[in-house]
C-alpha cells in the first residue's frame, strides 16, 4: 500500500527529501471550472470583446500563483518553472441556464519533482479570480471540480485521468 | 442589472475604490471538499490519531492563504483580518467508497469591504494542501465544489446560500 | 531646511513613527513611460485589438505591485489601499519614429501616511512588465522619466507637479 | 519580424516555455538614475560620511527586488540568481543645480533564460527607495531613464547598448 | 490558569478572533544578540567606519521582517505597523574574547492586537542577517537569547521583563 | 585572515557571485530552543496528545520559513531546497522548573551554496511560532541559543560544532 510520505519518524510533516531524484522535464495539466449565471456570462463575453477582459486578469493570477505555489502549499518543493499556459473555454447550455467556464492550466519544469501542485494551484487561482471579478453580479457561482488531468516525467511514470 | 465593477473607463481592470465605504465587522464562510480513496482516508485518520496530522498542515495553509489573499487575487483589497477558523469533517459512505473531506473556512475583519475571497481562498488552499500530502497514495482526488455559504456586514446586506 | 527623517539617533535608517498621524483619505498620482520601436508599437496595438493584450498584463502587475510596495521599499509603511487605477496612452510621432507609452497610476488609501510610493511603484511595475513582454522584439526600450504628479491628503498639504 | 512571444494560441499571455533552453551563465547590467535637489544631495552625502546611509538601504532594496522579480513581473521566469551587485555614482554640475544619482545593477545566473528583468527591476527598486527616503525634503525628484546596458549568455547572442 | 487561545473546538489551531478588541497604540521592545569572534568584531567595526556596514543590512532585514511577520508566524494577525526602530550595541570584554552584538527592536502600531511577535521577529532577522554576512569568517557564532523586554497598550496591561 | 565577502569595491553589500561554484548536495543542521514555564509545558503536552498541537504549527512555520529564507535574509542566495525536516524534544528538569523545547532543523539542497541560513531561519521560525501560540500563558519565554550544528557539502569542507 502506498504510504503518505510527508511525515518524519516523530510523525510530523516534513518536506520530503528529493535530493537524489533526477532532474527531468516534467509537465502537469490540471482543470477547474466556475459555474456562473446568465448575466455574468453576458458581461464577461461582452467585456472580452472590448478590453475589459476578466479572463486576462484570471490568467495572470494563475501564472503568478503557479510560481508562488511553494509559498501557498506548505510541504511543496520550490521548483524553477519553465513554462505556464492557461486557457479558458465556455461550456454553455442556454436551455438549462448552464454557463460554465472551463479552465485548463499546463505547467512545465526541468526539476526533481513534479508540478501537479503548480497546475492545480494555477487553475484554482484562475477560478477564484473570476469569482472575485464577477461577485458583484451574483455570489452563487460554484468553483470546481478541480483535478489533475495529466502528468508526465519522473520515475513513477505518467498519469492520465480516466473517466 | 448588476455590472462588473472591476473596470475603468478604458475598459481595463482596476482595484475598485472603496475609500468611502464604512468600516464594519464583516464575516464570510466558504466551503470546499476533497474526495479521496479508501486508502487515503485510512491513512489520514490513522495519522490524525497519532501526530502525523494532514489536516493540521492543511489548516495552517488555509490560514496563511487567507492572510495572503490580496497577493493571490489581483483586484482584491488588502484587509486586516481579525480572525480565521477552519474545520474539517468527514462525509463517508463506505458502501459506495465515498470518502469526502468537508472543509469550512470562516474569516472575519473589521474593514471596508467583504472577506468572501479570503474565505474561498482559505478553503481552496486547505483542499490543495490535502491533495499535496496524499498524492503519493493516489492522484485521482477531486477538489470541490468550492463556494460561498454565508456573508454578513456591509451595506449590500447579508448573503446566505440556499440549496 | 527639511531633513531626512528616516534615520534614528544612531544614524541608522528606521521606519518613521507615524502613530500619531491622522487617518485621512490620501491619494497620489504618478506617471512613467516606456519608449518602444515601431515594430513593438505595431505588435502591441495589434494585440490589443485582439485579446493578446500587453497592457492588460502590465496593469495587473501595477496593481499587485502597489499592494506589495511595503515589501519592495524597505522603509515604506504598510497601508490598506482602498483603490488603484492604471491607464495607458500612446504618445506617437511617426515622423520621428517616436512611440511612447504613457503610464499613469492613481492610488488611494484611508491611512496615516501618503501613497506616493505605491503610485510610483505601480507605474514602474507597469513599465517593467511592458519591457518584459516586448523584449524579444528589441531591447533598446527606455523606461522613464518616472515621477509624482499629484498628492493629496495629510497635514503637509497637497503636492502638484509644475513644469 | 520579431514577434511578441508571450501569447498562446488563444491570444492570451503565457509564461513562455523555456524547457529546452540550455543552462548557461547569463549576466545583465541595467542602469537607472534619480535627479535630486541640492539639499537632498547635501543630506545624502553628509549621511553617507556618517552612518545614515541612504544608498545602503537602496542597495539592499535592489538586491531583494532582484530576487523577487518573478513575483513582480507576471510572465517572468523564476531564476536562481548567483550574484547581484549594485553601485551608485554622483553626476553633478553645481552651476546648473544638477545632482543626479547614477544607479547600476549587475545580475548573474546560471539558468535557462536571461536576467535583463532582474537587473532592470533592481535598478528601479534602488531609485524608488532613494525617492522614499528623501521625499520629505522635496517631491520633485525624477527617476530614469531606466534601461538595459548589457546582456550576455544564451543563444540569441549578447546585447550592448549603443548611444 | 491562562489557556492557550489559539485552538478551536476541534482542537485545531486558529487565528484568534480579535474583532471586538479596541484599536489602541501598542508598542513592544524585543532584544536578541549574536556572539562573534574577535576577527569578526574587528571586521564589522572596521567596515562600519567605512561604508561596508553589516549592521545597515541587518537593520533593513529587521524592518522588512517586522512588516512580514504575519507571513512568517502562521497564527499572527496582520497589523499596519506605524513605526519600527532597531539599534545595535557592542558588549565587549576583550580579556575573555567576548564580543557580543546586542540588538534591540522597537515596534509600534495602532491596532487591535499587540506587536510582540513583530519585535521578536525583527530582532531575530537582524541576528540571522549578521550571521549570514559574517559566516565566511567563522560559523561558531551563537544567536540569542531572544526575548520580549517590554510591551504596552491593550487591555491586558503592560509587560516589563524583570531579571 | 578570513574576510567578509559580502562587500563590493565601493564598500557596499552585495550578493556574492557564486556562478562558478559547483552544484553539489549540501546539508545543514541548526538548533534553537525556547524555555517555557510549567503551565505552558503542561498545556503543550496536553494539546499534543489531543489534536491541539503547538508543535505541528511551529513545524509548518519552520518549513515555510526555510523556503522563504532568501526573502528574509537580504544577501542570501535563492536555493531550490530538496528537503526540510524539523524535530522537537523536551529537555525537562522539574525540580528546577526547567522546561525547554529543543528544536532541530535539517535542510538539504543540490545547489551552488550552503543552506546554513535556511536551517537557522527554520529553527528560529519554529521558536517564534511557539512563542506566539503560548504567549497568552506567559511572556517570559526565552528563545535560544540558536546555532549551526553541522554543515556538509561544498569545497570549503564540512563544519561540525564542538563544545
Amino acid at each position: 500500500m502506498s504510504e503518505l510520505t510527508h511525515f518524519n519518524e516523530q510523525g510530523r510533516a516534513k518536506m520530503v527529501d528529493v535530493s537524489e531524484k533526477e532532474t527531468t522535464l516534467r509537465t502537469a495539466i490540471a482543470t477547474s471550472s466556475i459555474m456562473v449565471n446568465a448575466s455574468i456570462h453576458e458581461q464577461i463575453t461582452h467585456g472580452t470583446n472590448k478590453k475589459g477582459d476578466v479572463f486576462a486578469v484570471a490568467q495572470v493570477a494563475a501564472i503568478m500563483a503557479a510560481k508562488n505555489t511553494s509559498n501557498i502549499i506548505p510541504m511543496c518543493h520550490p521548483l524553477p518553472l519553465t513554462g505556464v499556459d492557461v486557457r479558458f473555454d465556455w461550456d454553455i447550455d442556454k436551455e438549462s441556464s448552464h454557463y460554465n467556464v472551463l479552465i485548463q492550466a499546463e505547467v512545465k519544469t526541468k526539476g526533481v519533482t513534479g508540478v501537479e501542485m503548480e497546475a492545480l494551484t494555477a487553475a484554482s487561482a484562475a477560478a477564484l479570480t473570476i469569482y472575485d471579478m464577477c461577485k458583484a453580479a451574483g455570489k452563487d457561482m460554484v468553483i470546481g471540480p478541480t483535478m489533475l488531468q495529466h502528468k508526465s516525467g519522473g520515475k513513477n511514470g505518467d498519469y492520465q485521468r480516466t473517466e
